[in-house]
């Protein structure tokens, strides 16, 4: 019996020097690491669990698609880990626009219908596939790349990232969803006035 | 037209300097950072996308269950890239048996059945939970986890990893499956020897 | 003189810049890259230096065997600084039993008695060695490990991990020491049911 | 003198353990870490010194700028090293259009002349301002941005980057510069045929 | 318009997962990884920008030179981002004398006169070269190094570093301008007791 | 059995994506990641053990004292894996002089006899303390540290490290052991010719 209390005194000192995860407080300050840690005696296995890709992203928009994301903000039991997932719904004329995540690579896996997906390099090679279901496709990190349905119903990819924040910058977004001057746009795009104008008029832009 | 000739040698200078990845090159030397990388000109979409995951694994063994990966080695484009995958099946009475992966965190995510997952902390704490199709958890590196099929139906994960090189150490495996003399397993682990022996006879180990 | 001011004046704009360390504050938020610094103001030579190692662990319990830690929990000094230790003492029959730590490599050092310790790898591979006063053994990160003493007196080593926060997952005590269920244990590891409830009653666990 | 020698053997054990630097061997096997290091016998001064941005770049072209990069490809002494420049010219209308560096953050020190310079953040926040000789500004990993002379004579700027292969996508070479088909771009972009197409026909691109 | 205001939903949910930069708040809790990041909703434009390297230091003091950086604590933008910057000035006779930066590799351009700069290896090697205005030059982490005027003009170069907090060790105040006892000084670098007491006079140390 | 062989040939995917170590292959290319990895068939427990430290080192030169590494070059096994070692041995009147490792923090244990140890910060801020046995400290990395005998008796410490190649640059070695002319010595660090000379003379320097 004393043998057992010095054995789980032996243990309560490893157990103070754990830091084998770090559940996310949303609350605390966060650090170029990630958000600070939850108090070890409140967390419990729904910090690793999360139950937000189950549902279809909303289709019903301008790209027929969603994007429902699970980065430490929405799962905070990925924050400290190195890795974070999202969900990505296709309707059958769904297209998930040129983008890039500035901060991690990205592996996909179709789990329903079809997807023709690519990526372009910085020697602006095109790597593009019709990917389906059970396929996977890497994206290397930051490179700019776009999926879109390639069969007539609705499909679904998990995508994974090496990071738990890995950025998301959606071309069309970052050129005309925002107040950046249009002639700003057309000099770093080489796009023409109308153009400018008519995406900031879609997308909600202004100047 | 001349000018282009000039911004097109900017752009082949860029093209000198990319490394934007290192699809593996599995007979050139290994760095501990990973494989070698494939020469660029004979890199193409093919290596980027891997269909090795489409297809169930054979589930007809002793644990009545498959995990199939794609690692560097199967998955050559994933080096160097931070991230790999693996697809888990699971038959009516299927078990991925207690492991660990001592490089890496994992992310699964249940695209059919229904899967009772968990891990245990340093400080031996129990984290599982009963996943149902579409629910994803984390599995942070290192840790011992398991996953067992929690639906009389065969079940499928897709999991994640954060890095190309995850490892992965079963834990009979590692005990009862080699050489390691019965009386170093006994000794290090409490079972007794009749214990040792039965599931060394099992696994194939020997001594 | 005025020139020592203007050269000193270029020194306290220098020491407002760094952060050669960052000693543990263990009342401050926690990041996934460690503890909040100590106030540099604060910081002493007393921040640095442990002697927590300097006395045997208590060896008189069921292992015959001490694990003392010098983490960045007990020693605040190497948060940040990818590196701790901690000391091995292992009585006539002691036994470091299986175990892993699955943030860090380790290198062990002898420096009494002698030591048969191994290890085993990801491909079931198992690579065991006594070692005598002086030898020096790697073990890679997350792989299971174990120490034994080899010669009939106390024996101890010091080891060292390539992380201030290793973590320390000791087999035995993950399975049996807690409240994970005797099913769940038995289905995960191909034990039976009164081994698993015999080991359970010896470590302290339930259910 | 005895002692002499007994202090050079301490030295050449020294010697042997170095790798304070890894010169990149630009014809050795490539890891994901970097080019293989050149024999450390072989290696001079010259090495770590570069001339190649000494002279203006070629501004005679559509985008009356230059990027003269100074990469691991072109500086092989900063290989393995964290750390890459390049050069700028900016002719009186020149413009570094819209691009990201997957793989580096990057730090912009204006040496000549303005610029006006601005990056998208991940939530479409625009952050913009025009920078005199002497001012500095950073780019954060992966995010569009881009350099405008903004005063009428040729500016020069000095761009160091946090890897020494950052990579470079040019937005419009990613896009209009390649064989992408048309019909994709169009797809992921929101741009119109006739838009797509004059681009393509300008900067060389097929489909 | 609905599916502008569904598209814009889904922008929110990415908007709150970004962590491209985390600007560094001098007044919250400090990590291993950097400062704490200031508020989203608070950072602007001018927090990426930084002018305190637009002058020349003032390089009146013994070492006819002066060293402005711009690191994490005097530019919070680089915070996080794997970067920063410093400006050195060299009066006709100045001189950066022997140093060290422990955090970081370092790249030096000559914007102005010339300089002869060099390194010291781990294997002792020696690394010496006369830089002119546009030559770059790299300078391994942790190295001892060098800066001189190498014509009579003053000469101003702008370096960068591979990290925030690259940490600046300056080896005669580090050995002579602190309570260091001259005794120990002398133990440890074979200086004879006048050498060492009269630089700790004209430097300021004690002891 | 043939559900054995089910099994084992699960195993054998396992193996093939093994990269638990690397144990460093000194004739191969080496990477800035480290040396190339010895061929998997052709590792044995003895690569991950080495006896080099065993002995003492040779004290009788004229700092009394010895350093013997077991760096990733004289111990292969710790190649890629984070971690290294070195004995230190001092004779009654032994000294480490003042010496940084540009790669790596250090702690260090005392195993016999007593050393007075110091680190000096960026800040120039002096960390010293008197270690008996049994006492550990830690050197942040890069920053200048030395190690005195604190006892009439040979003394003896191992030091581990957070790297398999921190490196070693011993100060008067990088002054005073090489061809760096003296006027340059003179010049950035403040000593007096007649210093510069005489220590260049025992030390075996030119110039």
């Amino acid at each position: 019996m004393i043998q057992i209390i010095f054995l789980f005194s032996l243990l309560f000192l490893s157990e103070a020097a754990v830091q084998d995860f770090c559940v996310g407080d949303l609350t605390g300050p966060e650090s170029p690491a990630g958000y600070s840690c939850k108090k070890a005696a409140t967390v419990t296995v729904d910090d690793f669990v999360y139950s937000g890709l189950k549902m279809a992203g909303n289709t019903t928009n301008i790209i027929s698609a969603a994007v429902t994301p699970a980065f430490s903000t929405q799962f905070p039991g990925v924050n400290g880990l190195g890795i974070s997932m999202a969900r990505l719904d296709l309707a059958p004329n769904g297209v998930i626009p040129m983008h890039t995540h500035p901060g991690a690579s990205e592996v996909l896996v179709v789990v329903q219908g079809a997807i023709l997906a690519g990526f372009i390099s910085s020697a602006n090679d095109v790597y593009v596939k019709k990917l389906n279901k059970g396929d996977i496709m890497v994206f290397p990190q930051g490179l700019l790349h776009f999926q879109i349905n390639a069969r007539g119903i609705p499909s679904i990819a998990f995508v994974s990232f090496s990071s738990p924040v890995p950025g998301l910058q959606i071309l069309d977004f970052a050129l005309f969803a925002n107040n950046l001057p249009s002639a700003l746009v057309e000099k770093t795009t080489f796009l023409d006035d109308a153009t400018v104008k008519a995406l900031k008029g879609v997308l909600g832009g202004t100047g």
